[in-house]
């Protein structure tokens, strides 16, 4: 999978001392948008060229925390890729030791300029084909 | 099941000119809150006498897009309540015309103050057990 | 000033336990926001007729934190009404004991469609000139 | 000063296509974060040894709007260390033009553990006197 490190931010954590959950749909989002920049064509290029990508659904499941100051790696893959949609799945690793934080997934549709549901534009399905594979979620993780 | 009511704010929206999607993990947290508030016991006071309920699972399947100083209904139930896990449904509704935008769910652990998994304790198994069901995601809404 | 009750979400705390800084200037939004919608106009309705308020300049003095589920009072006024700028004036009042939590600002400039700056229109001058005065920070406030 | 590049989520964008304002203050916070690791202590490990640094007062002026996935260099150094407040000063630059986004400031004050406000200890004190200082906000940037 796609391999990208962040940084637990002061403002991303709770008073539980944890990184709150919704933070983790954030880091979805920047795992996706660099694994697309990593293939050859930025998120922002893809909007520009008339095409976007709205999320139909998200789940997270959270095994450990995260905290303040933790690097953890946001690890993307595309786990299926239909013909009007595209599903893409994340796991959540701290660097510091391998440890499996939390998986998750979102699914995506296509929309033109006008907000009408499209299939997939040729350039798009090429790039996304081309991404790494979303492995099972409790695979081991390589480190860094 | 359980209403309550939020607008959507400037901050919440994104460049597509919708909620941004972690916004409703934020709603979600607003709807538990309110819902545990209306039993008699604030989530507040829970975590005071000693219990908290961090997230395990979360997922949301968004069906249209909220949209600047729309007023949503979150609309909060429990969906399951077992031996050491409590799972919460939620339904987001715009206000205007009762049209469900989303429906989601979390299911939440019971850690002690040492961060050690415990049996929900009597008082919080009996404000749960009084909670409003989580209906099922399509069932019609009733506008306020 | 205009009154307007938030709570403290889970979301908005960090692990000192607090509301996280940068959060009271989405409150600050949400104060301007009700304050327009009580003279009679909302934000969005103003931005639906062609007028866009840009932040230009936004400070904030924390004097006490604001902790998880408290009520805060935001109040809001117009500071100064100027030719092509207009300065909003806050307060963030606890409500439980009315202790004054911060106090700031926002200065706004104007914008039409194109994001050409322009002078007010008339009937947006007329609005803001209606609007509660912005009260010295510290002056005393009445609780609700 | 010292300098250290983000990216502009998707979630960091409102429906007028800009970052939000407060989202500013989330790149304050990691401004100062990395400027005090790249001294040689990390403000992780400031807050185990004891100390909390929370903000007094914070101010940004906004100049030209950062756009989704525009790359923004957060340019930090310390503009003022008193005897019991320390000022940090910012700049917020785009990195593909030396385009001057918005500049600010934070004031700190010195809590021990008990939230009991202290003058920084002698270690926090060296670590400061050694920050760059906070250029005036207008100053030529020079690009990575």
């Amino acid at each position: 999978m796609f391999r990208y490190v962040v940084r637990v931010r002061y403002g991303d954590t709770d008073q539980m001392g944890f990184a709150y959950y919704a933070n983790y749909l954030h880091w979805f989002e920047i795992g996706r948008a660099e694994m697309m920049r990593s293939l050859g064509m930025s998120y922002r290029a893809i909007e520009e060229s008339g095409i976007q990508l709205p999320v139909m659904e998200a789940h997270c499941r959270y095994l450990e925390p995260a905290r303040y100051d933790d690097e953890v790696a946001i690890e993307t893959g595309v786990a299926h890729l239909g013909r009007a949609r595209v599903h893409f799945g994340y796991r959540i690793v701290r660097v510091s030791d391998g440890a499996l934080l939390a998986h998750g997934g979102t699914e995506h549709c296509c929309l033109d300029r006008q907000g009408k549901p499209v299939r997939p534009p040729a350039h798009l399905v090429a790039l996304v084909s081309q991404a790494p594979r979303a492995s099972s979620p409790h695979s081991v993780s390589k480190k860094a």
